[in-house]
């Protein structure tokens, strides 16, 4: 609980786009834009196995999140933390709601279902800057 | 010049703010928000020796670097590349000019302008997604 410093929680509470850095097989780093979802004691994400993400996260567990303050953009908080679980997810629950957190609205669970995962992401570490 | 698509290169000459993943020592990723330059070859960022990310680009030079298009969040670029060079930029030209681009007014050099190196990132893949 106490990793995440209280007065940056809002940017994790905040429907903001966060950016996720992974490890790819030949060592070299990946950065994609990503919804996110936190409870206060993990970072949840939504993605399917066929990504080059999932690949990266299979191989090395470690993984880093950064999101900026839209509104004061030197204000920021970078997450690094490691994934402990990927959870199948063929009902693609976390897609949907993370699609209804960040204003998207579906009636129905998107094609790539069978193939949804949840990233389960423990903080290790923080950084961040006011 | 052809690797960065026409149609997403709006989101490297727009002053929009990056996220830069690197690796760290111990080969855990790391990511951080940037300023960011694109001159139609290189991408160009400023830093000091005295920063983690230093020690992570001295150590392993791939980096990635994505970026959202604020209007349109689904609508993003990743570049991943290498830092081709680190340059010496005791006057903070490459900070100054950043902080102009980013709407930033300065007067003078920042505080910390003897340690200011340029990161020469030279592009060698992108992802993307419309």
């Amino acid at each position: 609980m106490g990793l995440i410093p209280e007065e940056f929680a809002d940017l994790l509470e905040r429907p903001l786009y966060v950016h996720l850095a992974t490890v790819r097989p030949d060592g070299g780093p990946q950065s994609n834009p990503m919804w996110c979802m936190w409870d206060g004691e993990f970072l949840y994400f939504t993605n399917t196995t066929t990504r080059q993400k999932y690949k990266n996260v299979s191989g090395e567990q470690r993984v880093a999140v950064s999101v900026v303050d839209p509104e004061r953009p030197f204000r920021y908080l970078e997450v690094r933390g490691t994934v402990e679980r990927i959870e199948p997810d063929p009902t693609a629950s976390m897609f949907l709601k993370l699609g209804e957190r960040y204003g998207l609205t579906m009636k129905e669970p998107p094609a790539d279902a069978a193939n949804r995962v949840i990233y389960v992401v423990r903080p290790t570490a923080v950084s961040h800057q006011s």
